[in-house]
């Protein structure tokens, strides 16, 4: 099983809840987040705050601020990540840097509290 | 060592916090989130929804709701896995839906920022 | 590619920014949370509670309460963790209490939402 991790528009939360229900994924949890990716900063401004000019450090001080951001967590089979992975980019791709990130790590196990049910069970 | 994430109740945090400690875990950090299981979710109107039905995709876009859930985190020895995930069932179990899930993930390394000690010693 | 989790305090956040960006890090997402290390409890309370003394529970029950801190996320290549954690560690390191942790959590894939791109391209 894995995590999916996706950070995504504030805005697009309704609208990605619905179809990843409608893709039969049912249980995850959200909250807001402030974030920023490659993309929301000036990549002139990052090679010369890579390189140590302190005017191009001192504009990512200003520019490279976080924003808000919805950070939408899942724990899934193996089997459902591609159809979580495909329905979070068809609600979320605007093709404009924002759209966010998604990452998929590597789960142990689930246990579900209720009943104590461990592994793939604690899933269903 | 391992990442152990619960989603609990709001209400179940003191006991929750005070039984972790009492098993010898001392180090956690927590957040508010929203979340759902999928046994807070009508199954006929998931199994709708999954085929597609807009009456039952309306109806999850009303119901499936997230609530307002408390978010623990820790690191742990491989070896408190078991004890830490006995106390939060122990903690939490009410046997009814919302009771919450336990995530158990791999982690590669831990760093105390103030010595500079990593792996296991960054634990204890 | 690797999830770098880092609890740190409130206020080196800026710094923090302002230096993993001049390393050349950019993408990441920061939130609010709650937290207590093992260096903000008292050993011998917590020495005390392992062995059940109810006395060392009721305290530890009043000081071991979470303190806010800020809880800060990436996701770099392999070959950056060791620069990050070493940024991490100079602009947070004070020699006392609180400084925090870092954890390094394996990932097994990233995707960038606007271009669809996977893996190590989703993450440059």
């Amino acid at each position: 099983m894995k995590e999916i991790i996706a950070v995504v528009r504030m805005n697009t939360m309704n609208q990605t809840k619905k179809a990843l229900n409608q893709a039969g994924i049912a249980s995850m949890f959200a909250h807001e987040c402030q974030g920023r990716g490659t993309g929301l900063a000036d990549v002139k401004i990052l090679a010369g705050a890579k390189e140590g000019y302190e005017e191009a450090i001192a504009l990512l001080g200003e520019k490279g601020k976080l924003y808000s951001k919805r950070l939408l967590t899942m724990v899934v089979h193996d089997k459902h990540v591609d159809t979580v992975v495909q329905t979070l980019i068809e609600t979320n791709q605007t093709g404009k840097p924002g759209d966010g990130k998604i990452f998929v790590l590597p789960v142990t196990d689930s246990i579900r509290v209720r009943t104590g049910e461990t592994g793939d069970k604690a899933l269903s």
